[in-house]
């Protein structure tokens, strides 16, 4: 422990000179072999990179793995969750209740799932910058935007007519503007559930537990990937089970889709996520939150229709909260002041860089500070927070569809482009169930704070609430509308403008009622907000590149990302916390009670069950939510866990590593073998795996 | 505005020198005459004063003044709205409805009501410094109550032999320690309804507009004092309206009881709030509104169970989230830094003073750091946000005054010395409405929030939910206990330790069973915490006096203050706010919908209203929350509006007077009485006060 106290002491204080411990989520074009095999005595070989690549999935919200050549596929249960949710009925609670088919017949469809592998990336830096040299802000935001729907369309259509078949292009910005890179994906959107176990036992502990460790989570569910000809897929690079689980101090490896990390962001802008962003969020969170809990209580099937959505609130609000704790610690605002005058010290050292550079910092605190003032409008007109509801959403995406496929491919709102429409069409009419109750609770909930937060008399408040309060506007708009009916939706896309503008569906005259004053708000917030901070965070970027190289690893962008650890626990209040946790104490932490109820299958399975078996383990893998899925690997490139959390203080990796604290947790194989052959006796699923 | 220009500038930089502006909530026995004659050409006379002191009265939660000589008290709607919930039912809503008593038979009991009028004060520093000279902090602490206790347990005693007749006597604290003071009250315990509006128009635009200018609310409700007689007080020190209001410049005087500032916290203090109490506050009560919103939308009689406790939770949220914001503003916490470093300097210069300080600041924030460690513990199970019910309240009062009153009276906690005794008593025995579905949702969501912040395996959670959830426990301690019946609740107090301890209702089960924990908590925080701080306060405090005297008004402590502004309004983003409202612009703002609906009596009334009669107005009176319902005063010592609310940068006030932003809001008497002669033809109102 020495060693990480040491070096914890450097992080405070000079957190930006190099990456430390095992800090950093790479990418695996800039792998730093030499780092890992002096830091955990591994040297990774192209081969084992290249593998585990192929292997690794991207779902919409998460990651996963292929476990079989016939396209199987590991993830965690709560991503699965929504597919779960989408196939149950008021009869048939599958989240609740688990799912298992024992043939492929009976696999059931995600209809909104996707399956991303990464199969080649090209470093196109040179071309953004070379496109938008010379301009000024406002211009160069312009001409980065249609520069980069320019080079994703070409890719794509390149893409065709090579061997390789077609690939989804997508530009990736890494540190913060400093790289431009097309990652190029085969994309497989036919994904089927196989099994997931009950809720009870795939999330024991409920919201109290998440983010704790120790931890009783058998957080699993099992998809399939299907190709275009309807088959399962031939999936040969997949990863094949080490069914004991890893080793206390086990060197081991994280491949994933890590969402989001803060990093590299400026001193301003961290200041202003601690007091603008991070409070409003928690207060509509927390209220909604509320809403839908009580609302919950008031039926089973209100209980089964909120249980989904509530999770992910819960889930975000304890996000935040950390996040908004670490914002506030005087350590970490003091170590990120350190690192920018550290680097603003360099740059001023530097005649040549400092007259390139400018004062980007200060730029971007002028952004901000206009930003704040347009900000309110934009987050609730243009975001959606004044408009939370699937309906809202589906008559949103009609109405700017028509109206942007009717442009230039490079003059529509980014969103629209060739490039994403065939994603939007398959979310746009995917048969998802819609829950007009929960529907009225959202939009009713939205429209009300929206008319706290921008006043009764911001003018688009009057416009919408003139002789409606929120909750009559809601029921009108929900109980009048008809798309929730899929076909609706598929003829409003297909009939484009014309369509559109004839439709009297009451979400569709809303949604086109305030599009122009929310696009208005929207221009005017890329402009003078986004517009600069990208053209100081381009500046920023160059002029750490220049200091530090690519010593440190980019900021999280839900991309390819390979980090190293090892299976450790840590210390909190003076006591060692164990990196294992075992099947005995699962039983003994029981209730009865939700969240801390095990299903009847384990009851009756109990005697059966080996006590001793390795359920959860703690590893000091840099990771952060999209992760969730993520694969552990180890040395050989077998896989030795199933990665579903962090501990309480993996949240402040938003902002900074402490290798001290945090921790990053994943499924035992060990448990996963114990429960497919004695709870679920998922023989089929088990002989797939390669179960003996 | 030059002025108040150059002063926000002075304030900025060195808050503390003196007071500025309109700056200071001051004492009726330490009134600055001179500084208020300089400010706004007024001289108060010591009649002026003993008048004004005389007419104004403390409710149990705001402020209000007397009208007539027969002991009429005007005050606010909101202030009254408690009084309107326990005597409204199913079939009759007197928040909505609102309710005039034309005889005064037909008054109505406010069961929980006082009205105190502060007859005399006595400085009392020197007995409470002798006392605890020379001892340690838990020490001196421990010595600071008992003192306390006796001191007033001898006033009240003194009182009741003496041509005063008796008098409450509290122990007041002044400036942290500095000073303390017995204020010695003429106590009315049974208090009546008159007359109170609509709440749709005492209230109008509701939650969106609360804290905002300029406003349209008749804001305004009429009680009466009854002596011991059962007669209508005499109360011939009452205050006579000035029928046309207040005009623009003039100068205003403000009596009340403001509630609660934090101007003279150190910065450690300061950041305490900022950093943990403020966010965990504002996280708990936003669901707790969402969780009341959403059970108001199940039934109408839902809606009027929920809607009384829904606005004060609402009007916290907003305070709450104002002082987060001004905590988070850099300039005030700068102006808090310079203020602290001055009088810091002023210590370490006076080498005998700097000895007798010590390091207060350096104590302070060390208790803060232990506190944190202790904090939720204490929060949740001593200070009730773990049993968030008016049930367990009676519970917990029942069990602890039954050991307590066993004690002597310097052996007890505080709130059960036998000066608190007749209020407790006249609060437990009180025939308020209890509603079993509400106490359900607040126990349940209060017993939920405290397992998610001690977390599932803390040694409370695990005793009160090994085998029930927050649901079950809720429902089966509320739906088995029979303390909603005051008679129930009047035989355990009289039944005292013998009765409480045979008692098998569950709710007094649950409050036995976790008493000795709970005090266990409170005895660690208050050793480890309070009583650090208070010392180290004190030492402030002086050292404080020694630099700057009196020049500074105490914080706000809920007793009397009075102090002097002027009508006016302020410059908002460039555009000059008004400081009147006037009628027309009511009709034109309403939606029909609540909250933006106006009443059906105005409606009715509308064609033979006046629409340019004056409606409310701003003031820059430095006042806060406990001064709602606050006398409006001219030089004259007659009353000109009756204080509701503050504009939103009011809130900031907590923490220190913003002359250029902060600004007060009253109900202008032309309205009131326009509205009590011509919607309401409340002609014998009318005629008691004085009406033409």
């Amino acid at each position: 422990m020495r060693r990480s106290s040491m070096l914890a002491a450097l992080l405070v204080l000079s957190f930006s000179a190099a990456a430390f411990a095992d800090e950093g989520m790479w990418t695996f074009h800039d792998f730093p072999r030499e780092q890992v095999k002096r830091a955990v005595g591994v040297d990774l070989s192209g081969a084992w990179l290249d593998q585990v690549r192929m292997a690794t999935i991207r779902l919409s919200n998460c990651t996963a793995s292929f476990v079989s050549a016939d396209g199987l596929i590991l993830t965690n249960h709560h991503c699965a969750e929504s597919c779960l949710d989408e196939n149950s009925t008021s009869g048939q609670n599958l989240v609740a209740d688990g799912f298992l088919a024992r043939t492929r017949e009976r696999e059931l469809k995600c209809g909104q799932q996707i399956a991303d592998v990464l199969m080649q990336t090209e470093n196109v830096t040179a071309k953004i910058l070379a496109a938008t040299a010379g301009l000024a802000a406002k211009a160069a935001n312009d001409k980065r935007k249609s520069t980069i729907t320019q080079l994703e369309q070409a890719c794509e259509q390149q893409s065709r007519a090579s061997k390789s078949g077609p690939l989804k292009c997508e530009m990736v910005d890494l540190y913060e503007g400093g790289q431009y890179w097309l990652y190029k994906y085969h994309r497989y959107t036919d994904v089927r559930l196989v099994f997931a176990p009950e809720r009870a036992i795939a999330a024991f502990g409920g919201d109290p537990d998440n983010f704790q460790f120790p931890r009783w989570c058998l957080d699993m569910s099992v998809l399939r990937a299907y190709g275009a000809d309807g088959k399962p897929a031939a999936t040969p690079a997949f990863l094949r089970f080490r069914a004991g689980g890893p080793k206390l101090g086990e060197a081991v490896f994280v491949s994933g889709h890590p969402g989001s990390t803060q990093r590299l962001l400026t001193v301003a802008e961290l200041e202003n996520l601690r007091n603008h962003y991070l409070p409003r969020w928690l207060l509509r969170s927390s209220e909604l939150r509320g809403r839908m809990i009580q609302y919950g209580k008031t039926s089973p099937e209100a209980h089964r229709i909120v249980e989904d959505p509530l999770n992910g609130i819960e889930n975000s609000i304890k996000v935040r909260r950390k996040q908004l704790d670490a914002l506030l610690d005087e350590r970490l605002m003091k170590s990120k002041g350190d690192e920018e005058a550290a680097l603003r010290a360099k740059v001023a050292a530097d005649p040549a860089l400092a007259a390139a550079t400018g004062d980007p910092w200060g730029d971007i605190g002028r952004a901000d500070a206009r930003g704040e003032q347009l900000y309110l409008p934009y987050l609730y007109m243009e975001q959606g927070a004044g408009f939370n509801s699937r309906l809202f959403s589906y008559a949103r995406t009609l109405v700017r569809a028509a109206a942007e496929r009717a442009k230039s491919n490079t003059a529509r709102l980014p969103e629209y482009a060739d490039a994403a429409l065939p994603r939007l069409q398959q979310r746009l009419e995917a048969p998802v169930p819609v829950y007009p109750a929960l529907e009225k609770l959202t939009l009713s909930f939205s429209l009300e704070r929206m008319r706290e937060w921008l006043g009764p008399d911001a003018p688009i408040v009057r416009q919408l609430l003139a002789t409606e309060s929120p909750d009559t506007l809601a029921a009108r708009a929900v109980d009048g509308t008809r798309l929730a009916d899929p076909a609706v939706r598929k003829r409003l896309w297909d009939g484009g403008t014309a369509a559109v503008n004839a439709s009297t569906d009451p979400m569709i005259v809303l949604a086109r009622d305030i599009d122009a004053q929310s696009r208005g708000v929207r221009s005017t917030y890329e402009d003078e907000v986004e517009a600069p901070i990208e053209a100081a965070s381009e500046k920023i970027a160059h002029a750490r590149f220049v200091a530090y190289g690519t010593s440190l690893s980019p900021d999280a962008t839900f991309t390819l990302r390979l980090t190293y650890g090892t299976v450790r626990g840590w210390s909190e209040d003076g006591h060692e916390v164990e990196p294992f946790t075992y099947l005995s104490r699962l039983f003994e932490r029981a209730t009865g009670q939700e969240p801390f109820r095990i299903p009847d299958s384990w009851q009756q399975a109990r005697a059966e069950l080996d006590m001793q078996t390795k359920f959860d383990l703690a590893t000091t893998s840099d990771i952060t939510g999209g992760n969730s899925g993520s694969p552990l690997i180890d040395a050989n490139g077998q896989l030795v866990g199933l990665m579903f959390d962090g501990n309480i203080h993996s949240i402040a990796g938003d902002y900074w590593y402490d290798p001290e604290l945090n921790r990053a947790v994943a499924v035992d194989p060990t448990i996963i073998f114990e429960a497919l052959r004695k709870v679920y006796k998922a023989n089929e699923l088990l002989s797939e795996l390669g179960a003996k």
